[in-house]
């Protein structure tokens, strides 16, 4: 992908968490960016993160937030996506006409709708994208300069996407060291929705489940590490995990749908004492996870509690 | 529960992996035991226990091993389940009248029925067992000494379970350093389907689906560190669960049934935009996952990769 070398004089980032707080540090450390406006929900988080000098000014949603970024030449949207249509609809009379706008969405049609919809003009100089990582860590205080260092970051822009625009904010990823690559939106949607959308939900289905059980004491007094690698992912935010289960309904239905029919397949292998077949399903997955286990070691090393990948 | 201090002169272990060759080397190592007689398929781990000094005779499956352990004063069962049957048929008629036989088996209900009907008189002297502790590695190389000190080991006898029996394998369970729990062997077994054996089919089946996939290289590209521990133990030995599968179907399929019924829930949730049911869902399960960690950080500590426990 194209991208480019050029200074951002004034970054805003809305949501000023583990994401959009790592993303203005790197991109101060790697000198490419003047000052930081800061917005948020919460004046504590902002004031941690001017405290850390991640930000140099801070305005909250209940303020004239808007005024405070009308300057900016790049704006990241790193809230949860429930809060993004309010957002669009608020900076699309706003920005400046040479601002560039982008997202750290973990779902990208509906952002992308939402965008179209509300960000007028500007839609076109929107970059949506999806930076894949995190921490068990959440908040201002969480972020940290490396945190995209060898990670991936997606961004799928649509047909009618500035080329300058992306190419901009590919290389402010690519500045904060993160590998950065294209995908189309629906290609996205799918495939998060099967590898990150869907084990959080089936994570989250399992400990509901068994902390509903009336012998869940019992339950949980025998879990062990099976369990608990399983299950790390059910800590997550659940707010931030009901806005992304919505914005992607339709590929995780979809995803849900497939995996009925394979969790069906299994318990009719089960129930009719199909050992060969049973045998054979996790003959297969076995060689796949530890193939993919043997190539992906280094950039999806396991956070200590709570992964928080999107 | 009693437990007894007693000294074991001949210990036989057939199946001498990593949980087998560890109680043998937990024993000798707090003077529990006097000679250990390793029984196997393979004759390349039996040389290694041999190496090791984990046994100090071994002989396989294919020569005259009952005779090999005529003598012995208890009897370890640490194969897969599903050979069970068939050492316990072999064992009936060759057990010295003092022997005690007592298993490692993830199952218990199938496993105490398979003993009921080939053990003969020696049932009474079998106490059914299950340590839960296990690392990524197998084999006799990768036994040690430690593995069950602070893991939880169950033990579930039945109504004409000899009471001495019963306190003798207790006690060399503590010499091992673990917690000794006692559970009524169907407890045991619907407890275990729901917190260890359903996670297991559930990550087996979201691996095998995924990569089946058309698109399974993308979708593995940008897996990540959620994915990464919530199929960890997918890379477990095919052969191990599909014997536990089976040897629990009853209680497997009931928590498959239940998932199911979960799993249509939360998918109504989303098709049908329920994000307040959402997010109450994930919040419960979060709540409880983040109470479990809490409190089970220690015993449950994760492995490097590829948990075993059973």
């Amino acid at each position: 992908m194209k991208t480019g070398a050029s200074r951002i004089e004034t970054l805003a980032v809305i949501g000023v968490g583990l994401i959009g707080g790592s993303f203005a540090m790197a991109l101060r450390e790697a000198g490419r960016v003047g000052s930081v406006v800061g917005v948020g929900r919460g004046r504590a988080n902002l004031d941690a993160a001017l405290a850390r000098g991640i930000v140099d000014r801070a305005v909250t949603l209940d303020e004239e937030w808007t005024r405070a970024i009308a300057g900016a030449d790049l704006v990241l949207l790193a809230t949860p996506v429930g809060e993004f249509r309010a957002l669009f609809s608020a900076l699309g009379a706003r920005l400046a006409p040479h601002a560039i706008v982008t997202d750290a969405g973990s779902t990208k049609e509906s952002v992308i709708a939402a965008a179209r919809a509300h960000l007028g003009g500007a839609f076109a100089r929107f970059v949506p994208g999806h930076p894949i990582a995190g921490t068990e860590h959440s908040g201002a205080s969480a972020a940290f300069a490396t945190l995209f260092r060898d990670r991936n970051v997606v961004l799928t822009p649509t047909a009618v996407t500035d080329r300058a625009a992306l190419a901009t904010v590919a290389g402010l990823w690519s500045a904060c060291g993160a590998q950065v690559r294209e995908l189309d939106p629906a290609v996205h949607d799918r495939i998060f929705a099967a590898v990150s959308h869907l084990p959080h939900l089936l994570a989250f289905a399992l400990v509901d489940m068994l902390a509903s059980r009336a012998d869940c004491d019992d339950v949980f007094r025998f879990a062990a590490s099976g369990f608990r690698d399983f299950t790390r992912i059910a800590a997550s935010s659940p707010e931030m995990w009901r806005d992304i289960s919505l914005a992607n309904r339709d590929a995780l239905v979809a995803a849900i749908e497939a995996y009925r029919a394979q969790l069906d397949t299994v318990a009719a292998m089960v129930a009719s004492v199909d050992g060969a077949g049973l045998e054979a399903l996790f003959a297969r997955a076995a060689a796949a996870r530890r193939a993919w286990g043997a190539t992906h070691s280094a950039a999806a090393a396991v956070p200590a509690d709570g992964s928080r990948e999107r």
